[in-house]
């Protein structure tokens, strides 16, 4: 615990006379003297400050040896900021403009300082408030392609890969929040549950009395806690993405390890769908039905233009120890690669489905609940929203094998969200 | 490479001199002036001393920085040394009985000093030999079932495992033989390759373009390369294995990592079948009918045990993250928990198939083939028997998600056993 030993947690009077003497923060704020601190951190685990100055500004953002959402009773290790900025730099590389770029780090201080992002706002907020963002879908479908591909065995060396895979098991403490509040404890009666209680008693029971949904759920953690595929974002729901009208950036990367691929697609399209049956808490007669179709439309364009972009990359950047080419087109037959590209693509979106229903239920029967749901000011609707998710968060979780496309889900999401409006 | 500059090769006259201090060795062996040394290896990797003194023997197993069939131009490192030796400790800790006592380990110069077995053989050896052993099915069903449930999360604290995942990853060198020797090089025009030429030619040539095969290949290196499920022997083949009429003992587990469970038993498996295919070599009119029955039982009683012995473990001693007893058993749903052992193994048994169908093909298309089929004397029949083995392994990686049950299995294996024979 040496980290935790030389740890002093920065305040807004104190940043500029700790940080002022470094160049590349001065080079653009100018002196320390002249700088504007806020602490302005609302997430669970850090603080965030923005520095402004010199006309410029830049993102502090500091680890606590706890989660600051709950206090010092629940330790965490700094040395998650340590695996952020080694996600951030790998993310950078291997899908460029995708992240918020990093200008300094301290591993002692867990201070990763980096690209103050303005306009953009936290899309989850810009969703909830009915915002259309037409780029969303193609950005992240590209960002997932290149960095879940350009991050496994079918493009890094393998010596490399496995190092990497190495240095990142070491970020256990934040897999296991992941192990226990997303895929264990929803799905029984754990301390640090919560639900829309009495509307969701129901449902909630059904849903932990139904064998083949739990079965499917840990079937779902056996691929999280096995599969070293590809370094993962690990938390990419629609809370660790900024936007703005053009622009779409992932952040907070602070859970990365290697784990499945179908984990981030599944996370993230798991919040499109949530988002999609939330709308019906904030609308006014019928204000909602674009974003619906929006939401709809993003979820199908996000997931083809990830499979356009990793089937492209399978066939220009296959370099690494997986289905290599000497096996397939050296030897004149590139339908042999095409033909273990379409079953690899298949099993990513039965896990994917997997990954998506067990990400839904968490968020509504577990301890991290999200604004979506939480925001809606209609308590009975918000109950029938999340029931719709609920029931189709199951469905596609323990159906994953037998769902031939997205278009066939979209009909069974439409129906639900109908009905959620009764 | 610092092991590597401070290592010097034991020789059986500087052996005494060099290991006479230790008293673990002195104890039972007496004073080094009177130790007997012989330099017994016959592997490809490593120097193998079989030292005599005091009425008992120990064996001396050093590690050389290059592949001893080969020579110094095919390097590799002297840590695989540490990797055996960590492997050894689990094995016999998570399956006692099972592996030689290990007096004692020098990383520096790659040194593992452990029991000498006795009158043990290698089992690839008793099997040409044609010598029914009970034992071995059941044995290896237990030792299997125990390293590999025991090495995994559905047994091991979840940061426990991790740690041991990570110390392992540097195996790298090992793992990447298997996934260039095993999973690739059989499937195309290798350098290092080698067959029964020109009888195998065309159905060398006619493997080499089955595009289901090839896919199904890589599928399984998919599977070993990211797949971190257990600690895996790594090379569990019946020449890693010795035995007594009574006793069976696993030995040479320097291929050890975490990988996918039904590696191991996919090797030994094609090793028991390879045994069954070749044994038309050995004998005379009929004289091994009965060895190929009890080859086919010995597979049957393999998967047999290991698969009820899993489930006993499963049922038992599931006390990892996987599974977890508070969803199933502690809600009184103890069938849950069974559902989701069948899908277990179940998943578990194809794998086996297809990593059994790949090691069959590498013995015989690949660099390393193996004594059943290269101590055939008639060479037709030899070319006979490796082509029925090679149409098994193709049948069952190909179509290992349909194959019902070795019963099935079983009467495959005999019709193209017996075409061998014309």
């Amino acid at each position: 615990m040496a980290l935790e030993e030389a740890f002093e947690a920065l305040e807004p009077a104190t940043l500029p006379s700790r940080l002022g003497g470094l160049k590349v923060l001065t080079e653009k704020l100018g002196e320390p003297s002249g700088w504007q601190v806020r602490e302005v951190g609302d997430g669970n685990l850090n603080l965030v400050f923005i520095v402004e100055g010199g006309g410029s500004a830049m993102i502090v953002k500091q680890a606590l040896p706890y989660v600051r959402l709950v206090g010092e009773g629940w330790p965490l290790p700094l040395k998650r900021s340590f695996f952020e900025y080694n996600a951030l730099i790998r993310q950078a590389a291997r899908a460029p403009g995708s992240v918020p770029e990093v200008f300094h780090f301290d591993e002692a201080q867990a201070i990763i300082v980096q690209e103050f992002l303005t306009p953009h706002i936290i899309l989850r907020r810009a969703l909830i408030e009915g915002e259309n963002l037409p780029k969303i879908g193609p950005d992240l479908g590209l960002f997932m392609a290149r960095t879940l591909f350009r991050g496994s065995d079918l493009s890094m060396k393998a010596v490399a890969r496995k190092k990497d895979m190495a240095l990142f098991s070491e970020n256990d403490a934040l897999c296991d929040i992941t192990e226990s509040l997303v895929f264990t404890d929803p799905y029984y009666d754990a301390d640090m549950n919560s639900h829309t209680t009495p509307e969701l008693d129901g449902v909630v029971a059904r849903l932990r009395a139904d064998r083949d949904l739990k079965v499917a759920a840990q079937d779902m953690k056996l691929a999280f806690v096995t599969r070293a595929e590809t370094m993962l974002h690990g938390d990419l729901h629609t809370g660790s993405i900024m936007v703005t009208a053009d622009e779409t950036r992932v952040i907070d990367p602070e859970f990365a390890f290697y784990g499945p691929m179908a984990f981030d697609v599944g996370m993230l399209l798991a919040n499109f769908w949530m988002s999609y049956f939330s709308q019906r808490g904030h609308e006014q007669e019928g204000s909602r039905d674009a974003m619906r179709a929006f939401l709809l439309d993003t979820i199908s364009t996000t997931w083809a233009v990830f499979r356009d972009e990793f089937a492209r990359l399978w066939r220009e950047e296959r370099t690494g120890i997986l289905y290599q080419r000497s096996l397939y087109e050296d030897q004149g037959d590139s339908l042999g690669a095409e033909q273990a590209l379409d079953a690899f693509l298949h099993a990513l979106f039965e896990d994917m489905l997997g990954f998506a229903g067990v990400e839904i239920h968490r968020r509504i029967l577990g301890l991290a609940h999200n604004a979506d749901f939480e925001t809606i000011a209609d308590r009975a609707q918000k109950a029938r929203s999340e029931t719709a998710a609920l029931e189709f968060g199951r469905h596609i979780a323990v159906n994953r094998r037998h769902i031939s496309s997205l278009d066939a889900l979209e009909r069974l999401a439409m129906r639900l969200e109908e009905e959620s409006a009764r």
